[in-house]
């Protein structure tokens, strides 16, 4: 590294008011991970408090643990903890199933407020499962509905009368892009249509604002910048004026008005708790819940701030270095979520010898890499040694090389 | 205890080719747990496996763990270890999502390969979840499916030519009356319907045959008495002839043929697997994984025999003692699943009573106190500490005396 580097390192990392929030993490040593908008970094007291979630809430509680250690509001207690880093209403989040079950869900539901229209907007850069869910979904109603599926741009033009909801991943898992929450929304209504966003890589990544951009539902992830750990629950918004009027497609005991008094016929809870439908995931909900302590006093603004200076000093540190890369994100700042892309035709090879060299982001095909730049345990120090890593494999075609070879083949 | 009694015990726990197998667990001091049909107890070497997962698997491999520890095939690792214990072909069934969420797959996958038929056949004695999925279910769809709704005893006779499909939970979770699953699968068959069966409180309990009884579909709950711990994930069964022709109502990417090329089409993953919906939650999945190791070397029959054993000797304890409980389980033990349940107008203040003395059963309204017996962990002379509690609390009603009204309002 050289001398004028390390020291605008030292100088960004200085002033970095988050910069204490590394040690809440229990990061392997040699690492830099920059694949938490992928699967987040363990919280450092989450593995005391699962201890105790297993021994003492589940091992000597049992039963009485339903009561005792108040696990039935789980969906709800970490949903409103959720809430606050996404800008929705009290009340207005439960945290369950996986987000695939709950884009079903929330489709399902947006479509039941709209029986006389058929057209469900999408992009093409939305995660492919949102996009199964739907379809999937249309051939179950066998009413008609259908999938208009558009570029990403082009989203604003393909909202017409006939839309009866608009479905978009507000950040493009592959390259950052990030759609304006606000803007689309309003087109969405001035239509007469419903807005879903999915939040899958906008959670704890920056602040988010459902309820000052009047979003209809969302759906988001609880492994990727909420650290809550490999297949951690999911959640779903609900606004607040649709919650007394939508219809679950899923009608299960927790979703149920009396869940405990075991009545043959169902009648939906009030609320949020109609989206509910099994038995709540005691130990991934625990541990979801304690990996949201990190974000107890977390400005999401400072979160922000910090999130771009990351990814523009690495997008200017590799551009300066020429070694080949081509930005895949969206240059301006303001149109990215929390994470930088590159496209380089070996791409995959890259990236292989980047994590063997310690520098952790992934590969989505055909020619993307991809880096997540999350605040709270990434520092700008971290972002040009990556950098540093990267020029070093890159100049010397690294995995080229015999001894690479040999080591990817044992690993 | 008199002598007698003492004896009695020492004679069937000394014959007990399970009595080892209690150590597996980490049970509370002083508790006689009776209530393993609600939620399992804890494997005594799970916490150090959660433990491994959380600070190993998740807090160093990060996002290599979905290879290094094969996260991405638990679902079907632990899907092919409670096939064994419900006769089940390998392959056949998987982990994956809540007991509710499950019953809404294989029920619409069922009723899709019956496009012709409308009706839907369960009974009164099914736990309320599965009817309310149903009910939400043919009403999403709108196709004019109806649930016809009728008691236990008349099942069979309800099974007419325009049925679709027969969904029974084999044992009530109530009374503990057990279906012959054989006998109503073939009678379903016979009638063109096809069978599905909620497994809820019989996997783990006794062996099941749904290879030999011919079963289309069935689902599960891993948190009674597989031992999974609080809402652990649940699994599903679909019969390797109907593995290529069902359709999943939710299409997630896990139900993908190729869900890591992320193609925006989808394309139904070969066998079982297409039933997956979203992301494994690896955490929970992990902890019933572990919790199966300690049926590695049960003989089922063997569980069987101890179980029929224990309630056997519970039935005639309680009733030999005149203490005013009226049993509402079949006194058939052949028609019995693993539980014995009474009636007994003040139940649920019976119930609190021996709760606050350390036996732990649980009470269904309005007047139902129930007992599980659960052979790993529970022993004759467990039965007989348990009815001498019970007859001490009868005889003095507790309940009724001042001093326990203040401790039950201090908990």
């Amino acid at each position: 590294m050289s001398r004028q580097q390390d020291a605008h390192k030292h100088d960004l990392d200085r002033e970095d008011p988050l910069g204490h929030k590394q040690t809440a993490f229990d990061l392997p040593k040699g690492v830099i991970y920059l694949d938490g908008n992928s699967l987040g970094v363990l919280p450092a007291h989450v593995p005391a408090r699962m201890q105790c979630v297993v021994t003492q809430e589940w091992g000597q509680s049992l039963i009485r643990g339903w009561n005792d250690h108040n696990w039935i509001d789980l969906p709800q207690k970490v949903g409103n903890r959720i809430a606050r880093l996404i800008g929705a209403e009290p009340g207005a989040v439960v945290a369950c199933d996986s987000t695939t079950i709950n884009v079903f869900k929330v489709l399902s539901a947006a479509l039941s407020l709209r029986p006389e229209r058929t057209v469900i907007v999408s992009d093409n850069g939305n995660f492919p499962t949102d996009l199964y869910v739907a379809d999937g979904l249309t051939k179950l109603l066998g009413k008609g509905h259908f999938l208009r599926l558009v570029d990403p741009q082009n989203v604003t033009k393909a909202i017409s009368e006939d839309v009866a909801v608009v479905m978009l991943t507000e950040v493009d898992y592959k390259t950052g892009r990030r759609h304006d929450m606000k803007a689309i929304t309003e087109k969405a209504h001035a239509a007469g249509a419903l807005m879903i966003w999915d939040l899958a890589h906008s959670a704890g990544a920056f602040p988010v604002d459902l309820a000052g951009a009047k979003a209809d539902f969302a759906v988001g992830c609880g492994y990727k910048y909420l650290n809550g750990g490999p297949g951690a629950p999911a959640f779903l918004y609900v606004a607040p004026r649709h919650q007394e009027h939508v219809t679950a497609p899923m009608t299960g005991w927790m979703g149920h008005e009396a869940p405990f008094a075991f009545d043959l016929d169902y009648r939906p809870a009030a609320g949020i708790d109609r989206m509910r439908v099994g038995t709540p995931p005691v130990l991934s909900l625990s541990a979801l819940d304690a990996a949201l302590d990190v974000f107890d006093d977390v400005d999401m603004e400072e979160l922000r701030k910090k999130s771009v200076s990351l990814s523009e000093l690495f997008i200017r540190e590799v551009e300066s270095r020429n070694v080949g890369l081509e930005l895949a994100s969206p240059r301006d700042p303001d149109e990215r979520g929390s994470q930088v892309s590159f496209r380089f035709k070996e791409g995959y090879a890259l990236m292989q010898a980047l994590i063997s060299c310690g520098v952790i982001g992934d590969f989505r095909a055909p020619d993307i890499v991809r880096f997540g730049f999350t605040p709270l345990f990434i520092s700008h120090g971290d972002v040009l040694r990556a950098v540093d890593t990267l020029e070093k494999i890159l100049v010397t075609r690294m995995w080229d090389r015999e001894e690479f070879k040999k080591r990817q083949k044992v690993t």
